[in-house]
C-alpha cells in the first residue's frame, strides 16, 4: 500500500512539520510502500500529480528541514468539492487516481474547509465500496477549528505577533510625544490570533493596552473614549485589533474567496484616519500581513513539535482503522502542560468556526482576561535551534511548480 | 569625572548594544565614577535629566539583555541645534549641565543628525575652553552615513529584511497562479537597506525577482514590463521596492520631520494598484513598517557584537583624547571578516548621506550585483542566542518616562 499526503488553504509555519511527521510515519512502517505528496492539494489527486515523497526523503535528506521551512511545501488550492449526490464526478476521479497510484489512505492537511473534503470523500469511499482511508490533519493560525483545544500553526504565529507587538510597543515608547499604535492582527472572524497578543503583558510589557475581537461589540465611539482614557494614562498606547472587526457595522471593502470568506482588510488604515482625525495625535496602523503566518525563524517549538506529532499519530490512526477523522487535541492540563491526540469526526470540524469565548473578554469589550492568557502562553513556548545558512534560515526544497 | 550617553532619532535593534557598550568601558575605568544616560537624547542633557546607569547596572545587573532589548532604552529625540553663532543659548545650558554634573565626556549615539549635535557641540567646549568631549557613536539601519563601511543597526534590520522576504516569498508560492507581491523596505533616500534583500539569493531563492532603489531612475512604464517580463518566467514574482523610490517624478505623500526629512510612505501600495489596473493579476503589497528597525529576535550577532565594540572603542578614543569624532568600522577583509574601529571626523558625516553605489546597480535599473552580496553576507551573519522568558524575548528595563 501506498499513502499521500496533501496542503491545503493559506500557508502556515507548521504546515510543513505536519508533512513531516505523516512523512516519517509513513517511512516506518514496512505495509507502507511509498509516501506520495498531491501537488496544490485535492486538486493534485483530481489531475494525478503526485510527488514521491520516499524519493525526495532519499535524494534531499535533511527532510527536519521541514520544520523551519514556512509555507506549503506541496503547494495548496482553494477548491471546495461539490456536493456528491448532484455531481459526483470528482470523487470519481479522485478515486480511481487514488487507486491506480495504488494509494489506500488519503490525509488532509488544512483548516475547516478541507475537513469538509475529508468529510465527504471518506463516506464517498465507503460508499462505494472502497477501502481508502481519508484522514484531516489540522492546521490554521486562526485556532479556529472545533473539536480540538488548538490548532498546528497558531501557536507559532501567536509567538511572532506577541513577540513583534512587544517589539513594536517598545519603538513606539523613544519620543516624549503622545502617539497610538495600530497593529492590525490576521484570524478572519475568530479573535484567537489578536488576542495572543497579550502574551506581551506576561512580562511586565503595559503594551498592548487595548485589545479589540469581533466576538465583542465594538463602535467608533467608545473605541475614541477608551483611547482617550488610555492616552491619560500611557504616553504611547498600542491597540491591537483583529482584522475581523467592523467599524460600526460596515462591512469592510473586500473580495470573497473560493469557499465564500470574505478577505479581510483594512480595520487599521481606517481606525488610523479615526485617531488622526478625531483625536489628532500622532498614530500608525501597522498590518503584519502574511507574514504572521509565516515567520518560521520565531516558531514556537511546542507548536512545531504537536504538528510533527499530529501528522504522525493521523498515520497510526489510519492504520487502526479510523477513516473520516481529523487528529485532534486535548489538554490535559496547563502544570506540566500536557496534550493528547485523539480522532474527532471530520464532519464536526467541516464548515465550522471556534470563535474566541466570550467570557474571556473583559467587560468593556476593550481587552482579554488571564484566563486567555494562561491558554495561550503553553501554546508559545519554546525555539527552535534554527539551522541557518548566509545568515538566513535553511528552507527545505519546494515540490509544486512555480 | 563621570560620562554621559544619549540615543538620538530612529531607534533600531543594536542601538542599545552600543549603550551597554558605552556603559562596561565606562563601568571599567577607574576614573570614570559615573555613567550618566541623557533621557530623550540631548533634550534631556538640556533640561538636566539623567538616569543613573551605574546605579542601574546594580539594581538590574543583566545589562547583557540590552543586547536583545530593541528600540533605545533612553528615549531619544529629533531636536536640532541651533547655528551657535546665532543662538548660543542651548550650547550653554549644556555645557552648564555636563558641568553641573561633573560630565567630562558626552557619547552621542545617532545618525548624520547626531554627527552634526556632536561636531557642533564638540566645537563650542573647545571654544568655550571647556574639557569637556564629545564622540558620536554610528547607527543608523539605513547604512547612510559616509566615512564608514556600513552603520550599526543595518546587519541586523538586513538580515530581518532578508528572512522576511525569503519567507513571504515562500509563502507567495502556494498558490498555482500568476501574482505580484510588492514589498516596501526602509531606507529614505539610499536604497541600502532594500537592496539586501538580495542575501536570499544566497541560498538559492529566485527572489527577490526585481529590486527597485532611490539611486537607479525609476519609472512606471519600465516597472510595469520588467513586472510583465518576470510574470513570464515565474508564477511568483517577488518585487522589493526602497520607500524613497518616487512614480513617474510624483513625490510621495508625506509629512516632513524635525529635521526636514520627508516621511516616505506608501509606494507600495500605489505600485499595487498599477499591477492591479494595468496587469490584472493578483497583488498585494507589503509594508515591513517599523518593525524591520525593531526586530531584535533576528538580529545579526556580527551586528550586535560590533554595535557594542564600537560604544566601547568611542570610551577609549575619549580617554585617547579624541573629540569632536565619530568612531567607524574600516572593513579591511571578506575572508575572514575583519574590520578595525577608527575615529573620524565628525564633520565629514554631518548632514552628508552615503548612497548605493551606482556600479552595483544592474544595468536595467532593476535588481543588484553580486558585488553588493558580497559587501552584505557578512555583516547578517550569526545569531544571537536569545534569553527567553514565557516564550518570548526577555527585554531590560527602559529609563525614560512613558
Amino acid at each position: 500500500m501506498n499513502i499521500a499526503v496533501a496542503q491545503s488553504g493559506g500557508p502556515t509555519c507548521a504546515i510543513n512539520s505536519s508533512l513531516l511527521g505523516v512523512l516519517k510515519e509513513g517511512l516506518k512502517h514496512k505495509e507502507i510502500k511509498t509516501v506520495y505528496g498531491a501537488i496544490n492539494g485535492i486538486v493534485g489527486v483530481i489531475n494525478n500529480d503526485f510527488a514521491d515523497l520516499t524519493q525526495a526523503a532519499k535524494d534531499f535528506p535533511d527532510i527536519d528541514l521541514m520544520r523551519q521551512t514556512p509555507s506549503s511545501l506541496l503547494g495548496s488550492c482553494r477548491y471546495k468539492l461539490p456536493d456528491p449526490e448532484k455531481d459526483p464526478s470528482a470523487y470519481e476521479t479522485i478515486a480511481q487516481n487514488l487507486e491506480k497510484n495504488d494509494i489506500g489512505a488519503f490525509f488532509y492537511i488544512g483548516g475547516n474547509d478541507s475537513m469538509d473534503t475529508t468529510n465527504k470523500l471518506s463516506a464517498y469511499m465507503k460508499k462505494t465500496g472502497r477501502n481508502i482511508k481519508v484522514i484531516g490533519v489540522p492546521k490554521t493560525v486562526d485556532n479556529d477549528l472545533c473539536e480540538t483545544d488548538h490548532t498546528p500553526g497558531f501557536g507559532s504565529a501567536a509567538k511572532y505577533v506577541a513577540t513583534t507587538v512587544s517589539e513594536v510597543a517598545r519603538d513606539s515608547l523613544v519620543y516624549s510625544i503622545p502617539n497610538v499604535t495600530i497593529i492590525e492582527i490576521m484570524g478572519r472572524n475568530a479573535g484567537w490570533l489578536a488576542a495572543s497578543a497579550c502574551v506581551a503583558r506576561a512580562n511586565g510589557e503595559t503594551a498592548p493596552h487595548l485589545i479589540y475581537l469581533p466576538e465583542a461589540e465594538f463602535s467608533k465611539a467608545k473605541f475614541l473614549a477608551d483611547v482617550n482614557a488610555a492616552l491619560k494614562q500611557y504616553l504611547s498606547v498600542v491597540v491591537v485589533v483583529s482584522e475581523g472587526i467592523q467599524l460600526d457595522g460596515t462591512v469592510t471593502e473586500g473580495k470573497v474567496d473560493a469557499f465564500g470568506h470574505g478577505a479581510l482588510a483594512g480595520i487599521g488604515k481606517e481606525l488610523e484616519a479615526v485617531v488622526t482625525s478625531e483625536i489628532g495625535c500622532k498614530c500608525r496602523a501597522i498590518e503584519l500581513s502574511v507574514i504572521q503566518r509565516c515567520a518560521s525563524h520565531i516558531s514556537s517549538l511546542t507548536d512545531i513539535e504537536e504538528s510533527e506529532e499530529v501528522g504522525k499519530a493521523a498515520v497510526r490512526a489510519m492504520l487502526a482503522g479510523e477513516t473520516g477523522k481529523m487528529m485532534a487535541f486535548k489538554r490535559i492540563m496547563n502544570n506540566p502542560y500536557t496534550v493528547a491526540i485523539e480522532p474527532v469526526d471530520a464532519c464536526l470540524v467541516a464548515n465550522n468556526e471556534k470563535k474566541f469565548p466570550l467570557e474571556w473578554i473583559t467587560e468593556g469589550g476593550n481587552n482579554v482576561k488571564d484566563d486567555a492568557l494562561a491558554y495561550f502562553l503553553p501554546l508559545v513556548k519554546g525555539e527552535q535551534v534554527l539551522k541557518t545558512v548566509n545568515g538566513l534560515p535553511a528552507f527545505y526544497r519546494t515540490f509544486n511548480k512555480q
